[in-house]
């Protein structure tokens, strides 16, 4: 049982359909399935732009999303408040863009404030493009991408770019409504698809940019991915099984629909907090900045619990796996990820597979029971 | 039926692997697959150099093995007698190298002598790298691999970088016995297993080239696989799914063997020109430099048999499908994919069928039975 922020469970539905034998991807019958899930994506991501989809990693997406609407030198501001943020400024220096990260520390949203005053000092409007992590996995924090993008789109010339990996498919993301001109994703998260597909949505403005872009590019060139799937095909071979995967899960996802998927993630969320908090644990981020997606936590101190003895107990005994903390928060947290192919049962089962595990452990600063009995409350509550 | 040359048939072992439920990538399930893996990719290539594994199509792998050892103007040398060979010109060229192009007319295999004189008068040893498509899909012609690399070796400093895209695990290829630097290759094709992985073989002499190596690269930088890959992990997300359907089509073609492996691609190919042959069709490639994996093939001058309307029938009456021609090839030819999977009874199935297709549509330039007849005497004979 995967308690991981990606890859995530995948439904039997979509991974029965995996297993199917290829068929050629420059065939009728492969060109139906682009059409349709081209056509989901766009429901998903809530936009007319077009939604290209990569053969790789989210981390492929990424460099895509950046090395196709900017060129060296080009000024850019990165939020960094975490692993993926902080991946996003590696990436644009490796790639010779003048890049100026705003910082706030792990587990902290970064300060919309800081945007606001650095876009609207930019009187020349050198600034190019503004990148935000939307939901840092390395920390559980979901960043205030409206009210950044409020300002980038004050700023006017930057185009905002917008890693959504582990908040497509989670949380809001009206990328028409609100003008994000890039958002990237990656199917092993929200999507419900075993790893190995990127996508990035590209608005009529980013295009543009891409006009006067000069970084070299052959595989991540998303003007070819472009012009394939105007013809509902793909620039190179495209990993057809993992594609047929991605369409039974999109038929899920439209079949719940978009409000309900966003609601199940919040009221998820809320209710393995609760039960963090009965179990007194502490969590990582806040309540008001907390991620739907991934929940970090770590024993209260001055406990010595060790985080990594209560993910391998939670393995051992229960096959229950969690993930650890990243770079310096190694053995410090534990993550839940609750995202995607995720259900009340799957919550309870966490809490309370948790509790069993934190007593074995010999921590007594709970009461037995109140941790399930809050979970539930919490389950109770309607969706909103 | 797939006789494509890629994707090609995936065995039912490796299809049912791939729909297990995904693990995670850091978890030690996984490090013992990534393992087991490397050591059996090891195995195949025949070499004790790192073999890598990107997450992207055969073109992500083209694009590492030509940005991760090579500098903007280095001189190249890129054989080119097909779409593949002027692919790797063209990413050599946007990534700003200095491409010279050899090339040969589509059909026919690329001269080695010109490798050989081009590489003699390069006194100051300023061609840093050699790119050979050593099976070109498109045409079916397998390029003199080893006498070109013969020259490589003698001028001393240049690398050879080989596409094995349809080669590896079809023909023998020793990576190690021919010193070869930089080898590519992807999951659909001889490894039998859905497509959305690509392969990287790198030396040590490429390690070198690789420390001053100027290209910009993050996603495709090989180092990080590497790195990663000596603690039997991936610097990003895997396509976990394809590498459990990756352990299983290596352990059978462990079970095979190598010189099974290559023995019943050469006898699967003599009859499958045999068959053609007899149909009184003309091969697009001679005997001598056919290819061990992919057949083309067009109607007899003057014969006005429409290509388009053989594999239309082919598809419809018998739901085999073959591959079109490529560029200007197409509607000009027709390509059988014979490799990684298949066995005496696809080489006799397709054969008979086409035999009906051509019939009906009143192509009478054969004697019935004489292909089949034909494709039995080759199938009987011993593999060598």
């Amino acid at each position: 049982m995967l308690m991981i922020p990606g890859p995530t469970s995948v439904p039997e539905e979509a991974l029965l359909t995996s297993a199917k034998h290829p068929i050629g991807h420059r065939s009728s019958e492969f060109s139906e399935i682009m059409m349709e899930v081209t056509q989901n994506l766009k429901w998903l991501h809530q936009t007319e732009n077009d939604v290209l989809m990569v053969t790789g990693s989210g981390t492929a997406a990424m460099e895509a999303a950046m090395i196709n609407f900017l060129s060296s030198g080009d000024r850019i501001l990165v939020g960094c408040n975490g692993k993926f943020g902080n991946r996003w400024a590696e990436v644009g220096k490796i790639f010779g863009l003048n890049v100026e990260t705003i910082t706030a520390p792990w587990g902290k949203p970064l300060d919309t404030e800081i945007f606001s005053q650095k876009l609207q000092a930019d009187i020349d409007r050198q600034i190019q493009a503004v990148i935000i992590t939307h939901n840092e996995t390395s920390t559980g924090v979901i960043n205030d991408l409206g009210s950044i993008n409020y300002s980038v789109k004050a700023h006017g010339k930057a185009l905002i770019i917008v890693d959504a990996v582990t908040s497509l498919g989670v949380v809001n993301i009206p990328v028409d409504a609100w003008g994000l001109d890039v958002v990237v994703s990656a199917s092993q998260k929200g999507y419900m698809v075993p790893p190995g597909l990127g996508f990035v949505s590209v608005s009529s403005k980013a295009w543009k940019a891409y006009e006067i872009a000069n970084l070299p590019k052959y595989y991540l060139d998303l003007n070819k991915y472009r012009q394939f799937a105007n013809q509902n095909t793909t620039p190179f071979t495209p990993p057809i099984n993992l594609i047929m995967a991605l369409q039974a899960s999109l038929r899920m996802m439209r079949k719940e629909g978009l409000s309900s998927i966003f609601a199940r993630h919040q009221r998820l969320m809320g209710a393995i907090r609760a039960g963090l908090k009965a179990l007194n644990l502490t969590l990582f981020a806040e309540d008001k900045w907390a991620s739907p997606s991934v929940t970090a936590f770590a024993p209260s101190a001055p406990s010595k619990l060790s985080v990594e003895e209560i993910r391998t107990l939670m393995s051992g005994h229960f096959n229950i796996i969690l993930a650890g903390g990243q770079d310096h928060l190694k053995s410090q947290i534990l993550r839940i990820g609750h995202l995607g192919f995720i259900c009340d049962r799957d919550i309870i089962t966490c809490i309370a597979a948790l509790e069993v595990v934190l007593s074995e452990l010999g921590w007594d600063k709970f009461s037995p029971g109140d941790a399930i009995s809050n979970v539930s409350t919490k389950l109770k509550e309607k969706d909103y």
